[in-house]
């Protein structure tokens, strides 16, 4: 079987690693990209690492041609604007990996809170699949449209929901401290990413009010069942690519040993979560869609490290997973 | 006046950052340099930046012959070695900012746990002036040893202070989760410190046994006479300079204008360390001794970020800042 | 005696060194700026690194202002832009040290083709001085206005004068492969220096067609009366600051150490030119007013390199240094 | 089919970059891999990027056991050193891919006087199939030893080859002028590149005396038949990965297009190597076998722009290129 796979939103850094990703998967490509800027243009006019790899045009978005090229459709559009999209294309009959938020969460009053907008399709939030295999896949296999998780809660997500189901941590005192590389804030030019803005240095934004802080909440309920108080706070970090979770946690009692145990069992069959005994790097999981996670000791405090690649386990290669298990592919499969 | 200065163990960048600062101080200037490996050189030798600005050459140690060419050493060694060259220093009538750790702490116990070394002069711990003009500049005024604080700790003890101080938060909860340039590991070729290895990636590092703990929590306990459980993680962040301090705190029951305000009122005279209302980042104090720091609400918590440039504020600038208070200088002095 | 300094277009990387440099500059301060989209804000909401340390409002341009506060105004505009205003500046009696490109070349035909605007001052083509007090110190002091020197062309300047005065080089064969930090491409929000786009990555642009290209030829041709043919390529290298310059030269019989005689000799005075034996690198001068430059022998050809700080001794460092010129300061006042 | 590959010398950044690509080759695995210094630890013990996804433990080298697990061995040492061992591999009836320098060369002379060593297997120098597919695919279909080509060679020779061959440039003329990340410096601990030594900052190094200058004008010839004059300037830049060479030519009469197509016509059938419109940046091919170039016109001369990655088609992703020839596969396996 070859899956044939469009891009809606072909101009920004998670289209250019799906891209990557297609270049090399064995069983799929890329037939049709869109972008309401750059339609008429071949792909290597927005992504010059194209150029003699790939021959694709970009045309503007139109659901009845990507149906006739496409078996499933990547839309890589903002929130808000997506939903809209989205359900034009379920409603030719294509499935779809939506980058955006708007199928996230599972509580409309909380998702129009966070992201002040009125949610185009309503009955959707909270029935659509969360696009994280490692807990969602049967879900996944059958969805029409899988949810693709937000980068910074992957990377709490994971570490997060075994210990908490375990009830080896109190989940009312939970503190998420991430660092990301700057393509998780996108390819729009603006002065906050300019090169000689972020680069040497670092810095915390949108304390309190980042917008993944709910769905590290409702996902962490969703798969345990328990309620957790989480604190959680992005930092801009001067590399491409990676985010770095340090997640400070109060045991309940049980050992640091107990705590790497329930993370083995959980992910033991999957090829992606890694335990690992050394303390993470970003670049030890760079390009990859592998997680590296760790747990130690800090007085009476638990420490659990994760490091993931923001745009592939956090974007991209989530969704190139996703559409591996929506199409009865090998789970792994252009993600080595 | 003119101040004579020496440095011992030139080679590192702690050096390096002295001698760009004296090279502007409008009255010190560096006399003598010393290095066990690189004797017989000239400074551009060891550091090819000094080419046609400095011609002083590199000698072996002797107290004496510093004596004859220096009003006040910097001494740039590593903890253990430091405390022994420091007396010889005193012995010969010299004045000392140490760079070292042996003088910081309150207590020769917990410096010989946790730096599992034997104190070769135990009487100078506890009673040596520790170097942050700041909070000790009638200490350091008169000092014949100034403690030059360690850079992490100077990116939490500012912050915390004045909030434990004023009662506005909880002594027993305190996480400080801090970023440091690659700088701060020093100037020995070692694998974790090659380019290759930390550029484009952020790790954690000594979690849970960093010897700047039991700095943060002695020097807040000796300022604000609060006993404090600090839980402190450093990273390795992929830039040459800077510190970021962010800090997770359980407030009593005050508003964040409160911890602004016993911050302001703290630092008011303060030349460097300046309260913002922006979310600083390292990169606005880099090159400098300037603090940047400012309080936020995070759901039931506070968040207070700090920044600061390691080698300046956190290491050589304070030095130079402590030598100004000890000779009566401006506290500006070469440093803006 | 005290000189009151004016930023026109204070919004810019050029802007932020000048508020840098002032800051510690002994006998010279920040007294008014100015921006079209920014007036009404202090300095630090356009550079948070201001923040507790200078607290200019900004405005909007007025020259009868700027008269009354001023002494000297820095005209950080694009070309075309500048021109105009500086001939409002001088109307009012302010001197003035032009950033822009509009008053550096000898002829007003050459800066009309390559700068493809009509200049609207070109009385004044040809006979402004040309800052580079190294080589025109007396035109400089009693100027009105002075032409701040390119970045790139001082890279290329300053070593082949001498040579190619004393005929050691083929003044038809000259090489100029620059490579500069991203700061050289300005603050405006751009795709091509977006962090993600520049970081890990080095590429040449205006390949064959750079505007420095004309002024490295003009200003050898007026300091040496030879013409020469340059070939000139910049680079853009993932790093905020810095240009190297690496120069092919066909000697015409002498020996290398004839080449560096002959810049020794010339800049024998000059506090901030230094000819090293090493091969600098643009980390030796960062963040200084400071020119490292070597020559060495490859095969048949010569090569120099010269490293600068594009911002410091390539913009703004030139600019206070020039300033100092003009109004009698020692000319290493705030540079050190 | 599938190959089984030995690694010599593991602990580098190349044998590292083997990893990584034969992780996702479909027809090829690692088997063994040997180092001095970490027999005895996992792979992930040096590459913690291996852990959860390679349980290779390094061994002691053993010809004979390498034989027993491999079918094709990448050796990985340095020259001098290299050779000797790939005799001894070649005896037990291995193939080999040679990282070294030790059979690039068609003299013994110029081999000795430029890596000053006694070459210990002199009969195979000049004899050895050079591992560029684009040229020597037949040689090295059949080899047992493959020398895999220099890292700036490749970035020199795949433009120069068809210009000079098509006599469109002067072949006495010619200047490479090249900017290499800094994982070409290899993973020893030196001060050389740490990371706060290389960061922000570019240099030039080994200036008229680097080792691959030999290596271009040899293997320029040894596919041309013309003998060239070349002048080679090296820079070490802030980046991991990544060659960009800026090649200055002298055009003997044909145009721009001209030499496109000379270009184009000899790499039509070639799968990585790409003549672009574009001025391509090392991030463009970063982490691929692919390469980029284009050619300008700059006054009367001509300048080739080529980008490739140094560690994959530079090494590692040629080696593997190397191998499926060798083997029979697909040229591009594990390499998209």
């Amino acid at each position: 079987m070859n899956v044939r796979v469009g891009i809606v939103g072909v101009t920004g850094y998670t289209a250019a690693e799906l891209i990557r990703l297609l270049d090399r998967h064995p069983s799929a490509n890329l037939t049709a990209a869109t972008s309401r800027g750059d339609a008429g243009k071949p792909i290597h006019g927005v992504h010059p690492s194209s150029a003699g790899r790939n021959d694709v045009m970009i045309e503007r978005f139109d659901p009845e041609r990507m149906k006739a090229s496409c078996d499933v459709v990547m839309c890589c559009l903002p929130h808000g604007a997506s939903a809209e999209t989205v359900r034009q294309l379920i409603d030719v009959g294509l499935r779809v990996v939506d980058f955006s938020a708007d199928f996230r969460l599972s509580s409309v009053e909380v998702y129009q809170k966070w992201y002040d907008v009125q949610h185009p399709w309503p009955e959707r939030i909270g029935v659509t699949a969360y696009g994280m295999p490692e807990f969602f896949a049967d879900d996944i296999r059958s969805a029409d449209v899988v949810a693709n998780p937000g980068c910074y809660p992957t990377s709490a997500i994971l570490p997060l929901v075994p210990l908490i189901k375990a009830g080896l941590v109190d989940p009312s005192d939970v503190i998420v401290d991430s660092k990301s590389g700057v393509s998780g804030a996108g390819r729009s030019p603006k002065l906050a990413t300019l090169y000689c803005e972020t680069n040497e240095s670092i810095a915390a934004y949108a304390v309190g009010s980042h917008r993944h802080q709910p769905e590290i909440k409702d996902l962490v309920h969703r798969i345990s069942g328990k309620d957790i108080d989480v604190t959680f706070t992005p930092h801009l970090t001067p590399m491409d690519r990676g985010i770095l979770s340090t997640i400070y946690l109060r045991p309940t009692g049980g050992s640091i040993d107990d705590g790497m145990q329930a993370w083995k069992q959980q992910y033991d069959s999957s090829p992606f979560v890694h335990v690992v005994d050394h303390l993470p790097a970003t670049k030890h999981v760079s390009g990859t869609n592998h997680v590296q996670m760790t747990l130690r000791q800090a007085g009476d405090r638990w420490i659990a490290v994760c490091a993931i690649d923001n745009l592939t386990k956090g974007a991209s290669g989530a969704a190139i997973q996703n559409m591996n298990v929506m199409f009865g592919l090998n789970e792994t499969d252009g993600l080595l």
